[in-house]
């Protein structure tokens, strides 16, 4: 990878915007990699993404150039450098498809972020972390954890303060099997990315693969999205299907959908570690 | 096309199903083409479906020494020679494509079928109609239709009769706009096949596209399905999606859609005339 | 539709080139509706189409003012304006499957253009023409049109004639199964879009689904491409691919693949009109 | 999983085959759990899979009624005995994805086998082998490899020595990057499964992603195949492809297909295990 910046903008739609952008970077001398835009014209919002090599490019002198510009054009932005590497953490429960995926690929070099951190309700994933030398915090919810009482807020203020300390920047929750409460879910906006394995809407909240086997569907699907306090209804990063037939039975459904789930959970990890997903709303611009 | 017999069974699964009816289609010298069977382990039930050769059949024969056999088993069965064509209509609104594709299809040989008879509740349809030498019935549905009254009531009538006088056997609602009263639906069971323009059961009822395009998913799916009395929740027949994305606008869902509609309502349909659906509580076993 | 234009560049990449175009057209006022561009960081090009509203923006004003920098730039352009609708033929043959799809999508309002040409080496495409009201022309190829010689000569050499009387921009090939001469395809670069039915580069030439059925693949695919000098060879624009089983006979693939090639073709076609295409070397770039 | 036998049935066709093996299994008490059958019309062919739980049926009294009964219908055949696990041998070099997704797959109890052998040119594949407690085996290949002198020939007798000593079933070639000798082939008929990273037949031989780039493909696929003695053209057990446009570049081909590889060898695994998979010519019939 070589050494960019990435700039994301979100505003409101005015002529002149990509004009504004170019400009300002062809004058600081950035020799663009990637650059690309799109507009919701109904919402009347423009989103932007731009790539571009750091050598010789004064980051600063940039970053001061931009600020007032942007603030005068209503820009939510961020700059962003491939230089910093994201911290994440994964979240697992029983089901360690996902999880064992992830850590795979983090060691094979797919993912450029770094994983200081994994936190588990379940003891089964430490071998795998320990055979990645990753730290295994595994973190019990009592049994008034489904009630939403002590168990859970004790767990996590304990998970609190271990993503603190190891200054997370992404929480992926590679099918854990809790509910995260409102207080820890706003703690996180647009920084918990989680598998739902469901063609969401569909089948919003348990058993999915149980719904969708004694509806009889024809396909199965899973859904990669930010988490918000709302269950399952955060916007969608990544949406994937699978056919089916009248001869997959219920474990058919759940063998099929763990390749689904692996693979759509990847891939939005990835394009969040490459700073290309913006959200809004209920929904996702992921710039490719 | 050769001619031959399908013969389709649906009962509670026991052993020597496929002996018993294998054997006696054997001593009465059926050559078998096709032959495919399906059990349900977790209902217990049984579902198989054999074709074969007419040459040298006796049909009636053997219908007489099957029947005993088969009450004795339980068996649900239908013996369909695919001498005895089947009399479709086609109910359709204003949109046109799903219904300018099954003519298309019926007209190249694509269709196994009669097309008789086709019911509008718009005139837009006549001049496809007429090309096709077919006879079309403009049956409007008065302002009262939406709420239930007289207009649609009326309609119903004059439709059914219709359906009767063509000795109709498959109605297909190519994207037909209204919904169809219980009383109607009850007189056909399994035997009208409607398309909902999403993957089901997601976005069940109107506006299915306006609410994927709201919800922000990465797919966009059509379904084919029996009706029954219950919107859009009959047994599901065939279900395909294709990706979108953030550039997609509401107009690319519907014109992406449309693709999808006529794929998944012409399979549907084919699959039906080859009497290769069996159907049971909320699912289909689909043989290919 | 909006009255819009639409600028497309294909040039050597540099520092700049974003920053100079949507520079120039804000001076003029353009208000961009879309804007998306590409870099080929091997082959060194840059790419770039935007398309924007034509209310109070003067394109002579611009075209002059963009001709010596795009000159400067060694930019090879194009501006197309939405209101000079592109006058397509259809070339078919026997199977009409790809023709009467494309037909019907012209007629629904589906593509962008004007169809005042059908050519077909065979008889059997003229009702469809007729009720569309699209004169056609039956241009008969001798017995020596597959040996290259006088027959297929004079029959180019009168379809030529037509396409120039009736000025046509494109030329679609709808299954049409005479292969062009070197010299006919010469006279349209870039201008011929052809679906071949497979998934390019396997089973060039002739008869695929045949080759396709006896190497015993489990996917079979469609390509729409630009048609160049050498036999399914030109740039390709869009694939697709079914799943089929062992099940399937030759004639399912057939019929699977007349789905496929229905939907690849005209992707390619609505692509092509909306001058989304720009195609370098073997390869295009499809803006979405 | 339940103790079951699997029959696996291929002979010419001819009336009577179903009743007669169905028949024999009543007789015998069998409790058919899964039955499929296929008929290929073209080459006259009779293909069946059934399967039985072994709960009071006799093994060894089925078998010798069935043998003379199947030699005079000239059947080839094999009666498969779940208890019977296969042992299977994986070979890799330097690229460990498929590698490690089949070894992630076997401890978590998706593959029915033993994998008690690692056979592999390069080093890199040994940390893995040692966390699943799998013997792993280096056998060098020497410079004169390639040309397919004494290096090849001396590392094939030390692997075929391996392979004996661990009486191995089924050998997978997970992305292993040397040629196998046709001796070598031989000695394994439709025991060797092999993935090869393009959609067959398209791009046999060396680098297939880089020429699938350089042709401008928008579609990349994977394929898996038992290994005959002509490369990459044993009969294809599963293939499937993944989209790409033109913003991918070479290493994006090599990611995207990374996970179709994956998927496209474990399916083809677990359809052998499950004894789910007849060859014949260049062909496979993949009972589901």
């Amino acid at each position: 990878m070589n050494n960019t910046a990435i700039l994301l903008i979100d505003c409101p739609d005015r002529k002149g915007l990509v004009a504004t952008v170019s400009g300002l970077l062809y004058e600081h001398g950035a020799n663009i990699i990637h650059a690309d835009q799109h507009q919701d014209h109904e919402a009347g919002l423009f989103f932007m993404r731009v790539e571009w090599a750091l050598e010789d490019f004064d980051v600063e002198a940039f970053r001061s150039r931009f600020t007032p510009i942007a603030a005068n054009l209503q820009m939510d932005w961020r700059l962003e450098l491939s230089s910093t590497v994201t911290r994440v953490a994964i979240f697992v429960s029983q089901y360690l498809h996902c999880y064992a995926d992830l850590l795979y690929r983090y060691k094979a070099g797919e993912l450029a972020c770094e994983i200081p951190l994994i936190v588990s309700n379940h003891p089964g994933g430490l071998a795998l972390a320990e055979f990645h030398g990753i730290p295994f915090h595994h973190v019990e919810i009592g049994p008034d954890g489904k009630t939403g009482a002590a168990g859970k807020a004790e767990a996590e203020r304990r998970q609190t303060e271990l993503l603190e300390e190891q200054r997370i920047d992404l929480i992926v929750l590679a099918r854990y099997m809790q509910i995260l409460s409102p207080e820890f879910v706003s703690r996180f906006p647009n920084r918990i990315i989680n598998v739902h394995h469901s063609f969401l809407p569909a089948f919003v909240g348990a058993k999915p693969y149980h719904r969708a086997f004694e509806r009889g569907v024809k396909l199965i699907g899973s859904t990669s999205h930010y988490v918000t306090e709302v269950l399952d209804d955060g916007p969608i990063i990544e949406q994937d299907v699978t056919r089916i037939s009248h001869r997959d039975q219920l474990e058919d459904l759940i063998e099929k959908g763990r390749d689904l789930e692996r693979v759509v959970l990847s891939r939005a990890v990835r394009w969040r570690l490459a700073h290309r997903i913006l959200s809004y709303g209920s929904k996702t611009v992921v710039f490719d």
